[in-house]
């Protein structure tokens, strides 16, 4: 199929469409960024690619980094995670603390903060260097070996963190934390500092369309039945409350970032990656969201 | 593919597995069921049809008729029904109050027994003769003019649906109830006293394996688009708050009714029905779930 | 102590500020009332009486018949009543179900509708006629046999009664409820139908500042020590999630009514009954709550 | 009125019941104190002296130290305070975060954890000094220049805050916190480590009996309307979630700590502090509850 024809129409149907909501504004380095950046990026499976607008502008991924070290602690431990985080949709804003006190400390799922946080200490815990192990696995994804985390970001969101803190206190206070606070919430903010293009987002993401598989090394990265587990996952609980939303309306697996990016997986198919900074209410991309609709309607992809 | 073999396969493997949990017993049609009937059935699009166990025994379908009720819903209203109920997974109990009081009386999903019941108000306020519209659907679907409503459990069902009553209570306070509560009450409970086979129900649901078009009739019951949202919807929501691990495990979308079966939708391929009346701790089947797992592994069946 | 100077320099110092908020407009009964009627009375234990502005004007007395409910049920059950409602302060609004969900039915006090609700129930497992048991009870102590039910009123509650069907129901779901619904609620609603003036409310409470007893008739309505308990619920629980504020700003035990009628006690001294119909935004009556902060401080009137 | 004579007798009494429950143990401090003593002091506004059992044994007081930290922010800001902190009720355990997030971290009152944790931030705002300056007052209160914050204490604390950084991460995300987190989690812990006698304490609440006047000094400590509304908030918030339960039981305004201390204060009469390590269910004193109440039912003391 040739998504690049798919891609140009869509992209024209949209620029009919206002493109509301704002910049996510915690922290200068999100606030600054032009909110009317659009890029698209499409990988598939045999490697071939497909692009629009700003998709060579690298912005921060921030949540959608959830997934690269749920993958390299999934790799790790197996179904051992499940016994410290769940795999349901919270039904709840990402960073809201009232289902992880009457839940004991155990977070919803791996891609709400709390969840992440729990996944970030299990690396602490496996690895001598988390953040190299980590750098490693990412560069190698991504085969591109400048990848870096960006220390202004970090810096930033430790400054304003105060909810995060929030919620690694009460998961340490319910036991559910093994390591020091402040490397676990350091390796965290790390974690979401990570900028990339769309491009090479979607060939990062693309062995989850892959059962697993590298396109270009051929490595194995993760199993294929845990692939498909990942990409379960990401179904249910990618969109923080939009989850269900974001199902009915695109239909494939995915995962936001408050930087304004969307990745989406079409299993044996192909990864496509949306970045617009403007957010809606629920904290995902705006016209990621609506691009997204559009585009597998027009392309009938859709995993239903 | 013959699936034949790989029912068998998967059904020897359970059958070391000791099988676990109570049937629902808050209705003596439910309580007096033996808990030890265990029945599969499979129907591909191309009208193939496989089997195992006790899967010609009629059962209370309970909740999997919310997915027809609403079929017949969305088929008249289209996107026009989610001003009343959502699509978002509930991440709380079937019955729960607690979200339907925080969110001004709009059930999260359709799923949920106050979703269901909205539908039903809709519904009724739709055709002059509700149950005769829905009986008719769905003998249309089954292809078996016999099926009905069972009385004794409508019955049952009324004299303890306290729980019900308070949901729809609420709701009317809310004003999201238009129709007098006892009617709208009465064809709920109707509508969860059918009785089908594994075979009957998993012929009945095929539509939506098949871009929503009758394998038999060529009737187009629900259109394309509408049939990947109903099953996106059944993927986010079909199974309560054990929706997430339900998409993990199994990785096609379904539902669960009380008691004990389970549809499975593997859309262009199958539906799958599974029918164990011993139910989790969540009040879905427990083997139902375990028999699924195991078959989608077996047959890398998922659409992840 | 002369209060009637007290009551007039209060009275004097309110008339300089704004009456503000809504009288309650749910049933027409209440939303027909004139916003602007005010009145006040105090009657001491040595039976003096003092009043001013529409102190003879007879309004509906709502909420605060459930302090009378209350103390026929405590007469004739004493401590076992607490096994089915709590002495707490519900910390939410009156007519919230998150509560009554969580805590399994049995409601936070006797106080909030749930619990009054219970209250009924008992009552009705208690008497042959429970209706003519209260009236009777209740025209006892006003010493006025013409007091009665008043049908109208009954009769919208009950068409609009749906938030209080949601909370029964889901208490009887509980197993908190043992007489049948309708009876409960009519008697419920037939309870909060009795209209008073200030006088008559002012020397019908007069019981709680004398120690149980009537100081007229000089029968013992309620034990001393039961009496105590009376006042002490009263303090933590009579003005729903406004209780603390009550407590801080007045520092008496009182009730209010959605009719805009507060009684409070002064143990020992007297009982004063204001009656304003505006209400504030949680739901008490905006100048009664002012009113009675103001006399108290001007009378140094304390239990603290 | 010869209180000796009472004590005595409740005591005996007493000493028939079983004395359960367990002594906090969440640091070694609390956790290794003898759990069978006993302790009772009342000191008269008249400065008469009564006491029985271990009355001049020093035990960490906690929480009751928060009636002081809040005297002193209210002396100073008046009115004020109640814009950061509310007055009622929290219906909910001493460190709960849910009512926290749903109502954008302003505290219930100013005992509950969260509640003292904010009046903690003002006084760290109003003092250069605070720690020296609450330490003065408290001094100067018990008329005990050896009184002082115990190291070990704060430092056990310290090291299993989690919970409590918890909730100070969550308001200050909210706004609610306007000095360093460290800062105020320090004085905070240095508040609650401080040890008195029975006795000590009896004498330095004693002002709170007296319309706010040192019944030695003579100095006005608070002045009488504010001594009210201390008394109010006590009634109402002194027992986390089973203040209605002591108002029921005890029917006076106290506070308790989780040493197993309780103060209570009988206006314009005494004031007594009872002294049981054994915590009941809800983390007050099991046989200091059991006490008070046949205390007041035997001397006929009571508010209401």
């Amino acid at each position: 199929m040739n998504y690049q024809t798919s891609l140009k129409k869509v992209n024209k149907m949209m620029s009919n469409i206002e493109n509301i909501g704002n910049v996510a504004a915690y922290i200068p380095e999100l606030g600054n960024v032009n909110p009317n950046h659009f890029g698209v990026h499409l990988a598939t499976i045999k490697n071939k690619q497909y692009a629009i607008g700003d998709s060579e502008i690298s912005f921060s991924i921030q949540s959608i980094a959830k997934v690269l070290a749920l993958t390299l602690a999934y790799n790790a431990k197996g179904g051992e995670l499940w016994e410290r985080v769940g795999v349901e949709p919270s039904g709840t804003p990402f960073n809201s603390l009232v289902q992880l006190e009457y839940e004991k400390g155990i977070p919803r799922n791996p891609f709400i903060n709390a969840g992440a946080i729990v996944i970030c200490d299990i690396l602490i815990s496996l690895f001598d260097n988390p953040k190299k192990e980590l750098l490693d696995f990412i560069r190698n994804l991504a085969q591109n070996s400048n990848l870096n985390f960006d220390e202004t970001i970090v810096k930033s969101e430790k400054s304003t963190g105060f909810r995060n803190a929030a919620l690694i206190n009460l998961m340490k206070d319910f036991g559910n934390i093994h390591n020091d606070i402040e490397d676990v919430l350091d390796f965290y903010f790390n974690l979401c500092s990570i900028k990339m293009t769309c491009n090479e987002l979607a060939n990062t993401f693309l062995f989850l369309a892959n059962h697993g598989e590298h396109t270009i090394t051929g490595e194995q990265i993760l199993t294929k039945s845990r692939t498909k587990r990942m990409n379960a996952i990401m179904q249910t609980c990618g969109f923080y409350d939009e989850a269900g939303d974001f199902s009915y309306k695109v239909g494939l697996p995915g995962k936001s970032g408050v930087g304004g990016g969307i990745v989406a997986i079409h299993p044996k198919k192909y990864c496509i990656v949306v970045w617009s900074p403007r957010l809606n209410e629920k904290g995902n991309s705006y016209r990621g969201m609506n691009f997204l609709e559009w585009f597998t309607t027009e392309t009938a992809s859709s995993i239903f």
